[in-house]
């Protein structure tokens, strides 16, 4: 895992990837008591950073892995991130997904040309079931972070945040990051090492699933108590993981844990103040940055959007409560 | 009015006014039967396109007039964009609101550094107002749509569509845009005409208030027949204007008149498939692109999606019926 997979992932990305800007309010800075910017990965194609990850790690297969096809298991922005990827590239795609997930994120991933496989959580493997396809079909399987082009992919998003920064001038801020299992994370505080070494990369967590905050402080992997009950789902995880901690210890930052209605109030405050959709676990960097000042330094921060794949009743309540 | 001052307004811009995308989903294609585009204005500064117009005609000012300040009459959008740009050169800015305006909006503009007057709209002549403070200050007045400057402003949207369309190899399509005065309308054909001679500017307009389209049909400017009572606000002008109606007749294909509910439903759309927040007078045109297929030509169209300053309720309530 280096820059120059993160390099040449940009490449294989460029025109393919939306390149996000970095969108600011004086509304928002006035909260904060900074300037903030914001990078709106919930506007990259399938509503979340994810489609890089997976754009990387399908276009760097070989032509004859690509013909077998991929494999992934997820839920949610995993899922449709490699789905879209796979379409793009004539590669099929298949997506393990838990029978309770919601219909939406079924219907988006087949949308997408993948063939969904559900599996029931309480009575099945679905690593047994993943296994059993792999080697039927010979499919190569695109883990979610845990894996080098993956993290290569995501961290393209640090290098647009390198050269935005320096466009505006800024040579100093914390870059808050919503972390799950460390893909993104560690993928930008690697681009931030070398674009941008006065960029600083921070996980941010929601309560009670800080696995990797807790792992940065005491220095070996922590896990989470718990994986469900959260309406950050998209960034729970049980862990950090093998190949992203070890980088997030070296470059990052201590992590900002915010509560579940913090993230909710940083939708509502992106609502009306930037006219974006992020979902609960995509808002919890923002979330930081507007209510955690105090743990931020510099006159400056630079908060990740990471996804906006959100239901309409849970947006509608973020609104009613806090727009 | 001219191409060479649209240009010159885009250079006046550069660097201030943010350079939107082209946002595009298959599920959006799925829906129009066509390919999608959409150009969203939203993720303007201050929210809306409007701040083109005021950015371009606050530079264009000389510096005397500058300092003694601009005035304009307004309750919505152009009243934001007109108070964002002043403040960046720094110019002081007075804003006539009606007082029973949208609280929000009033402290908006106010937040926006402008000197807010608020008028009784039944008992009281803002253009009575706006004269008394414009001669005793000399401020000079900035119209919402009439006016070549802001015109040229609001056209550097359609360079920018031109541009993007040239790169995705788009050389023929329909081009949507919300209509009120006319401004963003004439702006963006008279762009188009310069630069990509195979994309039609065509106005998109609510039901009742479709003056532009009945001007346009009959080729003599047509009034609406009330100003108030929808939730499109933000375009609803009595008439299109003296400037920009005959560009229109010039260079536009025939508008197009869609429902409230189906700028409600395309609002739930762009927030599904595009996560970006539009008001409802700003998605008509992604209306007409979704649900009026047989009266647009081509197997590609782009709408402009022109503001996303939409009240926390409305927006509720359009998620609520349609997402």
């Amino acid at each position: 895992m280096n820059i120059e997979m993160i390099r040449a992932a940009a490449e294989r990305l460029k025109g393919h990837a939306r390149r996000t800007p970095l969108l600011s309010s004086p509304f928002l800075d006035e909260i904060a008591g900074r300037r903030v910017f914001v990078k709106p990965e919930c506007l990259q194609h399938t509503g979340s950073f994810k489609f890089r990850g997976g754009w990387s790690a399908v276009s760097a297969l070989t032509e004859a892995q690509r013909k077998a096809g991929v494999i992934a298991f997820s839920s949610g922005n995993h899922a449709q991130g490699v789905a879209a990827a796979a379409r793009a590239h004539g590669a099929p795609a298949v997506i393990i997904m838990p029978s309770d997930a919601p219909k939406a994120k079924i219907a988006n991933t087949r949308g997408l040309g993948a063939e969904v496989v559900l599996y029931d959580r309480a009575g099945e493997s679905r690593e047994e079931i993943g296994a059993k396809l792999s080697s039927e079909r010979g499919l190569t399987l695109i883990r979610p972070y845990d894996e080098p082009q993956v993290i290569a992919g995501q961290g393209t998003t640090g290098l647009e945040i390198a050269e935005d920064a320096k466009t505006l001038g800024i040579d100093k801020a914390d870059v808050l990051i919503p972390c799950g299992g460390g893909g993104l994370t560690s993928g930008i505080a690697m681009a931030l090492e070398a674009e941008a070494p006065g960029l600083r990369a921070r996980p941010c967590e929601p309560k009670e699933f800080d696995d990797t905050t807790r792992s940065l402080a005491s220095g070996t992997i922590q896990r989470n108590a718990r994986l469900a009950g959260s309406l950050c789902d998209a960034i729970i995880t049980p862990q950090p993981g093998e190949i992203t901690f070890p980088i997030m210890k070296r470059l990052c930052g201590p992590g900002i844990v915010v509560s579940e209605d913090e993230a909710l109030r940083a939708m509502a405050a992106a609502f009306n103040h930037l006219r974006v959709v992020i979902e609960p676990g995509g808002a919890v960097a923002l979330a930081a940055a507007l209510f955690h000042p105090r743990e931020i330094e510099g006159d400056t921060v630079i908060a990740v959007a990471s996804g906006g794949n959100v239901d309409a009743e849970v947006y509608q309540g973020a609104l009613s409560r806090f727009a």
